[in-house]
């Protein structure tokens, strides 16, 4: 194998892969970056045996020569050696080159490095994914729709199902729900073409965080496939593999409640601040913990109190209050989070009762549901 | 005590003394910050027994009111809520009222926070400095001459003096000296008017790093005041106090050695390049040992070796190369300090054989001299 390439697109490359290398794995050809030169480009390979990820960097691009290929092969080098290495080059014209026992030398300039390579036919095959099953979505949809669900999953191993993100097939479109059993949050996708051998997979979160760190923001299409245990994200030049997690997701649809007591309209972004403002005296004694009043007028209160270091009250003016009268207990943190995948918009909360679980959702639209169960204090 | 006060300047001065707050001090005043409201303006104190931080904020500055006093008097508060607190309030207007009891209330727009203060009694007085030994030296240059040499100072407390920067009174300025045994930096400052009554003390290398954070890039003077214990720096709204560390600093003259055997002229920022990424490959195995050998012609090779990992070979054009040929081993971290200190500059380096230390300086200038050991390896 030898061949030169510009060191940005190689660099590119590694950025993306090394998301899926881990350091703390047990399998050793793991720790490295499989590297394959063919006739139309260069793959690159990294995987942590939960996630795999293989970026295509092509010959040419736009007319543009980024690739010149002397002989084909493949090899594996350390992850984290090498991408550090070629991030320190000091030109951007890189040559590899393969010689006996895995010898892989690497020049750019007056710099010449010799690092030992590992076997490339022990590297694990790229997982089989029939093409059959797909949805398309845009990547920037998609990374909204991660990020507006993957922060309330389960951080906690007891219930592993509960560490992803169960996406469901429904007439409504793609469902996508998050729970670690205190708060839940569930986005509706409106898709077109949804495939219907399909109805319910569970994607570990991590996975989704990883790969929503690879999506550009760009609305440039990624094609989903998905079989039983494997979940494949296709974009123009990375596919990224995940392993599904097994079990039967919760059915959470009765945890939403049907009817509500208290409603309140606010602006977001006040209510996130006044409840940072009040985390910060509830952070040490209390837990998290804040507590949300009702006020006479269109007024309500957060209000929290920690005996040893002191009390806060802020008071917001609403847009809108109806029903009963409230007293209610949260954890700030799950409120706050609930609020910022709702981008500080202006937002409805329903309650129904002091004991049960509210929800919160944009004034604007249903797409996005934020749902948490309250904390009792008294 | 009350006063209003912009919330801006609040933190401003907060972000001063919040250096001197330790969050592991063992005395419990010290975990809060002192707040004095006097006619004048408001001062805040922060300190770690070590280190203590006082800034002042005028009622009035350039025509513009900063503070408005009502009654003066003093509170401590706990440092890290306060300034959490201070940072998040939702108005730039800030009123902060004492009642009975230490009981202090912070108000800004509808967020009002109680918090229980201490007895400002119990915090400890500022150290006495008499204002007669005094050096005075432009903010900037002073932050340069700590960059220049702090970073050589021992993190071992195995010789506690050499934890601290040796600053002494020549004749040919301000000598400033740091070393951990293994390396030297030194920076002499050309200065007028230095104080004939004072020879020699040693700063913290801890007070000097947070000191340089507090100095501005600007070129205002510094007034700098110092006693047998304690050394004070001032400028126009700071004050900053540092204990001295006790015992004999050693005379590092005899270190320096004063013929020379091969001397090279080369690119600072090219070597420091090379040297970073040859260092790699000598991370893992090798404790971070990269070897500087002469090549015939007017270049030089920085080279590692590691047998389970790679090797990696360097070549440098130098400007000069004159003297015996060479091949030294030495700290490739110890070397990129050194070459970082003098700023990319073109350097002169100067050896008296493999198992001697080498100097490094600007080639314009001998202001920065820095000394490093090698090391043994065949």
């Amino acid at each position: 194998m030898k061949f030169s390439i510009l060191r940005d697109q190689l660099l590119n490359g590694l950025n993306d892969v090394m998301k899926a290398v881990s350091s703390k794995t047990t399998i050793p050809i793991l720790t490295g970056i499989k590297i394959d030169a063919a006739e139309d480009g260069i793959r690159l390979t990294g995987s942590d045996a939960d996630i795999t990820i293989q970026t295509f960097i092509p010959v040419e691009k736009d007319g543009e020569q980024l690739i010149s290929i002397t002989t084909t092969g493949s090899i594996v080098l350390q992850a984290r050696m090498f991408n550090e290495i070629v991030r320190k080059l000091p030109t951007n014209e890189v040559e590899i080159e393969v010689s006996d026992q895995y010898q892989t030398r690497i020049q750019s300039g007056k710099s010449d490095f010799h690092l030992i390579g590992l076997e490339p036919n022990e590297y694990p095959m790229l997982p089989e994914v029939s093409e059959e099953t797909q949805i398309t979505i845009p990547g920037d949809l998609l990374r909204s729709v991660i990020r507006e669900t993957v922060f309330a999953v389960s951080t906690s191993e007891s219930r592993p199902v509960l560490t992803g993100v169960n996406w469901q097939v429904k007439e409504e479109g793609l469902v996508c729900v998050a729970t670690d059993s205190h708060r839940l949050a569930r986005r509706i996708v409106a898709l077109e073409n949804l495939p219907t051998n399909v109805e319910s997979v569970v994607i570990p979160g991590k996975s989704l965080t990883e790969l929503s760190k690879i999506l550009s923001d760009a609305s440039s299409p990624v094609n989903i496939y998905m079989t039983n245990q494997q979940v494949l994200f296709k974009t123009e030049d990375v596919l990224f593999f995940s392993r599904l997690l097994e079990g039967n997701y919760p059915d959470t649809n009765r945890l939403i409640p049907d009817s509500y007591q208290t409603t309140v309209k606010i602006n977001g972004k006040e209510l996130l601040q006044a409840i940072d403002r009040a985390s910060l005296l509830a952070r040490e004694e209390r837990n998290n913990v804040v507590r949300f009043s009702t006020l006479s007028g269109e007024s309500i209160e957060i209000s929290s109190n920690s005996p040893e270091i002191g009390k806060v009250e802020e008071e917001i003016h609403v847009q809108e209050l109806s029903g009963e009268e409230l007293r209610i207990s949260f954890s700030a943190k799950y409120m706050m989070d609930a609020l910022k995948s709702l981008d500080g918009q202006d937002v409805i909360i329903q309650f129904t009762g002091a004991m049960r679980p509210f929800i919160i959702r944009s004034i604007h639209d249903n797409s996005i549901l934020q749902l948490i169960l309250p904390v009792r204090t008294y």
